[in-house]
């Protein structure tokens, strides 16, 4: 759930695009894109403390993050709570509210639980703000922010007429719902997901989405291709085979690119396996947009920070 | 031992609460209210680093000295000394004095040895201040100082005609100890102290305190409820046959609260084990001031690292 | 590999001081020099992201590079790849591509691989510096840079006159080779290298230089004796039978430091074993300049950062 004011351009947390109105969503977009382009805000948030709370690890995220905050002027703290007092057996709640107590305004929470960002969110403090930045296989709404300004800086504001495919772990991917929850509120002309049975979603979750096994079928005319980063333990679990079977039948060869758009662009959240979901040639090729993705992820949570810690 | 000048507002070192002249404690506590209430002195500290060298871990504590050196303006580094270069056989006065050869002026310590903290700021160079962080079971001046402040807040000035019980593993506590020492400083009216046997200290640390295993009686009439954290290693070394056990003789249920004086405070350092020394009804009830505890902390924190680092 | 320019003051990476033009080299002793001698330049990177990228941990180094950094005014930031995503699988070079990407313009990278980071240098995008901070057993350039500005300072710009001996594991130290880069750069009169045979390198890198296994020897009428680590794996390896017999072979005492010049001074690098490369009463002792290195160690990264960051 977002907790949000409909009419202006602000709100107070950032949950998750799934019920996020579109003109919120549309609002940070274009303030991102403001700072891709090197608008600077050094005071925007001078005196506030931006802590980031992560409950489970992610070093690249964090950083963004915290570059982010650091550049609107914020001081920027780190609570890694996968390894702190929360060992000692204090609740989480009692953890965010301590953090908050000492005059933290704005939180970025990492979480492995679905739904609990969004928890301690509603618990938060007036002129508290929370964002969520990965809970559970739910959401991760910065990166389907991030990702869709990287494909409007290629594509253009106007999502109708595009292909986008998904392809991968999309059961386990908070990634690829706030993908396809962004896709959607954008409008965008067809999106298909692909991957092993063994891997799609089971629940309503591809609503209104192309779903198919047979990646050179999906990748037929697309515009993009989002490719998710197949974690190891997917093997131990029986669900894939092995590498080399996942990397024959979904792996992103330059081969399989050329039944993309001949202008269709390649994304992976990262970190990558190369050689498993994607090839070097892909990755490092002329349509990758992999570090546009990463360069783009400072600017959009700049632009998040902004939004819901001044107001 | 403290070290300071006698006379001035300032000291040189903060070690513990019970050398330090109750003048020197009183200002500090007059300047943290200031803090508490909103003043800014965000170039205080400006140019000025400040170091958390903290050989036994605690994110909660170092987080709260993060912010209030950032508040100052100070640049503000951390040094884990639980998991770095001591572990190379380096001496703690080694690891100390090369930090201070970088030119770090405040250094914010916290050891597991007795006296630790005291050796190095023994050390220390000219212009150099030591804030102890909490040394073994001995002293943590700056939570003695906040509980103080929150006492202040809700009780007044005058604290003679207090009441304040401290319940739970003194014997191990540094915090009941700098508690202690801290309200004698401020001729608290009556200082009780319950436990069971094997918690209590059998030294002379609770001189002139009201002790007693029973703590129907030792709530009766009290102003303020400082509950302990019970470690759970304390169950493993036999010293508490269980958690339930301790929970029904020791734990502050609502029940119990009522012996208390109507308006009376309950107070916890935090983490709270809830369940065991204190109910979810009692710490998140209308006589809790746990959160303010950590409200006042950074402000605390913020008018002793002023205090020590200019003058 | 270093990348220069080779007539401006300025050059790109600082990678080594083996290839690195000397008129570089005097320009940043010579910018150090004033950094040490309270020069200030709190603007000098202001906006600036500098990432310190530690692929082999180093708190104390990593510590000292964070102060300099921000002394300059910049944005520091720390990315612990000894703990983080690259245990994922990402490579080393991704981990690299995706933090430049999010706008870090400078990079602090330790390696325990010989030549990775130069290899990482080798990629950056344009505008992006590189700095050595340690790579195998290769290059240590801001250590041998501090350790020139101590021994210019105890002695003068003019190395001609110098005998200076370089004492212990020789053949797994980048220290060691930086000094000897250095040493040789700086023209010193001679540079003798002392150590157990079995710890001294047998390729080409003590070209020029007087070895001996003879501690008393190469004691004899030095200026200044740079004591190196002995890291205890050595024993295991079965390099070096004891600790005892170490010591009692090459341990610098004040006995034998009376073989040196009467104003020689002692170096290290630390972290020390003491009573095993070195004595207390040598460490804490008149001759010692080990905690001007450390001091020396900020104000050198300072001019490094500043050279490869500004132009």
């Amino acid at each position: 759930m977002s907790l949000h004011a409909d009419t202006s351009a602000s709100f107070r947390h950032l949950l998750d695009l799934e019920l996020l109105p579109v003109h919120h969503l549309k609002h940070v977009l274009q303030r991102a894109q403001a700072f891709a382009e090197g608008a600077q805000a050094p005071q925007a948030l001078a005196g506030v403390a931006v802590c980031t709370l992560f409950f489970e690890p992610s070093t690249r995220t964090r950083l963004s993050f915290q570059l982010a905050a650091q550049r609107l002027g914020a001081y920027s703290l780190n609570f890694d709570a996968s390894t702190s007092s929360v060992t000692k057996g204090e609740t989480d709640l009692d953890t965010f509210r301590t953090i908050e107590a000492m005059g933290v305004r704005g939180f970025v929470v990492r979480h492995k639980s679905d739904g609990a960002v969004a928890a301690l969110a509603a618990a938060a403090k007036a002129g508290v703000a929370v964002v969520n930045a990965g809970d559970g296989r739910s959401h991760h709404p910065t990166q389907g922010l991030l990702d869709m300004l990287t494909l409007r800086q290629a594509k253009g504001e106007d999502f109708s007429k595009l292909k986008v495919v998904i392809v991968g772990d999309v059961k386990h991917s908070r990634v690829a719902r706030s993908d396809v929850h962004a896709l959607r509120a954008l409008g965008c002309g067809e999106i298909r997901v692909c991957g092993p049975a063994a891997l799609l979603p089971d629940d309503d979750t591809l609503h209104g989405c192309i779903v198919t096994e047979d990646l050179d079928a999906a990748l037929e005319g697309v515009d993009a291709a989002m490719m998710l980063r197949l974690q190891r333990e997917r093997m131990a679990e029986g669900l894939v085979a092995s590498l080399e079977d996942y990397h024959r039948d979904y792996g992103l060869t330059a081969a399989r690119l050329q039944r993309a758009a001949a202008d269709a662009i390649v994304m992976h959240p990262g970190p990558m396996n190369r050689g498993v979901e994607i090839t070097d040639e892909v990755a490092d090729g002329p349509q990758s947009r992999i570090l546009n993705q990463v360069a783009n992820g400072v600017a959009v949570r700049m632009a998040v920070l902004e939004v819901v810690l001044t107001n």
